[in-house]
């Protein structure tokens, strides 16, 4: 069933002469596809395509355009256990994870297809003319979203389904009315020619033009890269290291033409332990954390890899109660045999600095390519002197950091990096009483949890996944959630044009019924 | 009345060992004042005071921001006569002008404040909980949008008020809840400390916090280049030339951190006549391009720099007329003699490219940093092989490409770099037909225009005023109207947050009455 081959449009090509295979972590064995990857002629004639597309692609109705991503939906579903199976053998994750992250890849499509259906996405906003107006008549405006062009998407190591192919990147920017390359993720390769089948099946279907969506293998970085140099290109999605983000956004920032790159890279997501709730709850909170810093081996970009307490029998109580039951925990298998190098690499590089005890620290033998899990302590001061231990450690690792004082606490806070989420753990008059601590984390994070853990991200309006640098590389867009869409879209004005020659949101007679600010006021009447 | 210091927050400062003078244009003689450029140690302190400014001022209520930008207004009002006599002497532009720009920029501050009054600007979202969800619950997320940090404003040349001090970027900076540092143009910095001046007055009259604005004078590129690197800098607008913008957007991007920029620089918005309204209707159109050609000296983003038309009898009799209208407009003074030296070069430049013809030019005498217009014409080949063509010569020079058929015309189009605006000269049967011209000019373009000039920005929610690079370095954002707020904030979530701790505008019950996306539904209703 798998060919190795790409999909230049709905044309399947294997010209390069790189090929290469995926490997099962949990067998710790080669999977038998082999891979081809794209040529660098490959890669331009996909490029040309999708910007061949975009020409009858950006005018599509929404309807059009939601039976698309609906049919995508339905091809990916149709592809049953077989695309189960491939994900858990490139990925070794469970069953029941590839079956939730399978239902959220769906979920997305649909919710964008709603959207696309509703129509009220697009931000209309009319302005009527005033030709009695002194001194000047006043035109007549209207402003609309637009596509931007043909979109780069990288998949992620860690979310084979939801973002990567088919995953959020891919569905904001079909949804916006951008054709979509996608660079395949070495990783699950497989999994991610059997989604682009999908996409493949459901374009023809719905009789999309042919070029809207490209699946190009690769194990290096040269497609990637010749990808974002491409001037036909315009905007790029990326998931996954802070290294690998930087390095796409600083390509494409230095193009003569610069693009923008929405990458989604690494986070730490601090939790901030307030003295009472510690008290009150540790034991508990203790629990949960436990479950959250080892959920999916500690491959979420959510994972809560730095816990900030004040020093005291409070934090030593939730300490020990954390380390005990972390422990606990059955290890779990990584997402490939680099994924698991990398993390005990830069464990054993956390572990080597000073001032660092290691107080859990998961120690029967495991199965191979098990990540063990691992918690850490440090001084308040220790973690300000030493920006070495701000970086991510990708995998179950978490540090606790005890601060003297709320102060110190704060400066631990203003000091971080930027993050996706930060999470405090208080009671509701400790959290009144600390505003410059709230105020603080905010500054530093996009999203902020009360009382719960960092990990789940919901898919919702409300929902922002993406936070100052290096959480991403703009934090004015979300990665989740059907705001999503504003990162592939710009707004345009129409100045003074013939009503019938609108498009539908901007008539008079607003035919699709659509929500817009006309005259300054938000409304779903005609004009 | 002025003293040629630097404002860093409230504080005068003259440090520097720099100084410099503005010049009268209009008399070729440089005015009195002594400016002194703002010191390394100036710089990093008016960013140190934005950085802590930034602390209250982000959290202040939509009232408070407000009443400050209406006093803003106020205190430029009450400045009188003396600024307009000191914008006209540093700009050689007639009182009509400084009157109307000055307008407008009150316009712009009373506008945000309005905006800010009403608070429904931020994008309210919220999605509810349900506990009750399998298989597991939904948390409550609420999103709203919140300020990056400090700012830093580049002044425009051709603006001295509407782009500059307290122009479009600053207020719309601080209705965002940004503290603004703007680097002062230097060809007006009498204008810009007095407009500065107002701006302080303004902060201490309603209570904002020290930094929360500075003026920094310069008449080099070291206090920008300093800006832009400064860890605590988190955004910067700028208007100006393609070669100014783009080196502070490669300082930018370029930084451990980067950081949004938003640069509105070049266009030379193209102009298409269709046949049949330049037959019916050419010695009009001559008429009124002749006037938009000429305004201000050409000295305007939206100036008409290029014309496209189909070869023939009424393209012929169109280039006749305007040549004719043209030479009668009397030429103007340019805002600084470097400005007309560039313009003279540039001019110069692209007669030197083979296959121009003039077919106008004032060769009257004129007095001193007068432009005299030029309007030039070339075949759409040589256009289509000669890139230097494309480029903006900024002044009152315009070219018109005379194609050999519609197809040729939409090549120019395709061709053409991103543009702040594109119109088409139609009559409306004539514009149905050609649906791809429109879509070719479409994408190159942020706002179209039907039977009408380009130049003439409205101020008003449907403006878009900037487009694909390099009309602007982020063509998802608006440089004019109450959405160009969007530069300057990022949505933020809070998840599970107790209610009397959120924002007014997430509170359970609307206590401000905002608009607010509650489960997928705009309303102004309480939860």
């Amino acid at each position: 069933m798998i060919t190795g081959e790409n999909y230049i449009g709905k044309e399947r090509s294997s010209k390069g002469g790189v090929t290469y295979k995926t490997i099962n972590p949990k067998l710790n064995i080669e999977n038998e596809d082999l891979f081809y990857e794209a040529s660098e002629e490959e890669v331009n004639k996909a490029v040309v395509k999708a910007s061949k597309a975009f020409k009858t692609y950006r005018s599509l109705s929404g309807a059009k355009k939601a039976a698309f991503l609906n049919a995508i939906a339905d091809e990916i579903l149709e592809l049953g256990d077989t695309l189960i199976a491939m994900y858990q053998s490139e990925s070794g994750l469970p069953e029941g994870r590839a079956m939730g992250e399978r239902g959220r890849t769906i979920g997305q499509l649909r919710g964008f297809a709603q959207m696309l259906e509703n129509g009220s996405w697009a931000d209309a906003v009319i302005d009527t003319a005033d030709p009695e107006r002194t001194p000047i008549p006043k035109q007549d405006l209207r402003k609309l979203s637009i596509p931007l062009g043909p979109v780069v998407v990288f998949g992620a190591s860690n979310f084979p389904f939801a973002f990567s192919t088919a995953g959020g990147d891919t569905a904001s920017a079909l949804a916006a009315g951008c054709p979509v390359i996608v660079k395949s993720h070495p990783m699950h390769a497989g999994t991610g020619e059997l989604v682009a089948s999908a996409v493949i099946k459901a374009a023809e279907q719905t009789g999309m033009p042919d070029g809207v969506f490209s699946n190009l293998n690769s194990s290096g970085i040269d497609v990637g890269v010749q990808l974002v140099k491409h001037p036909e290109v315009k905007a790029v999605g990326f998931t996954g290291s802070i290294r690998g983000g930087r390095a796409l956004y600083d390509i494409a920032t230095q193009r003569p033409e610069p693009i923008p790159v929405f990458a989604e890279m690494g986070s730490i997501n601090p939790v901030v332990l307030l003295p009472e709730a510690t008290e009150k709850r540790g034991e508990a909170l203790a629990k949960t954390y436990a479950g959250s810093i080892t959920l999916g081996a500690g491959q979420f970009c959510t994972n809560p890899g730095l816990l900030i307490g004040i020093k005291g029998d409070a934090l030593n109580t939730f300490i020990e109660a954390l380390s005990k039951e972390i422990v606990t925990v059955e290890p779990s298998c990584m997402l490939h045999p680099n994924i698991i190098g990398n993390y005990e690499k830069n464990k054993a590089n956390a572990l080597k600095q000073e001032g660092l005890s290691v107080v859990a620290d998961y120690e029967s033998e495991v199965a191979v390519n098990h990540a063990r899990q691992t918690v850490v302590t440090v001084e308040g001061k220790t973690f300000l002197e030493n920006s070495t231990l701000h970086h991510e450690v990708f995998g179950p690792f978490s540090m606790i950091v005890s601060c003297e004082n709320l102060a110190q606490l704060e400066e631990v806070i203003s000091k971080l990096e930027g993050q996706l989420t930060g999470t405090i753990l208080a009671e509701t008059e400790e959290l009144k009483k600390n505003d410059s601590i709230v105020k603080a984390l905010q500054n530093r994070v996009g999203r902020i949890i009360f009382n719960g853990v960092p990990t789940g991200v919901e898919v919702c309006p409300a929902m922002q996944h993406g936070g100052p640098y290096p959480a991403s590389t703009d934090s004015r867009f979300t990665a989740v959630g059907i705001q999503s869409v504003k990162r592939w879209v710009r707004p345009f004005s129409y100045q003074s044009w013939p009503d019938e020659l609108l498009p539908d949101e901007l008539k008079n007679d607003n035919p699709l019924g659509v929500l817009r600010c006309v005259n300054g006021v938000y409304t779903t009447d005609k004009i």
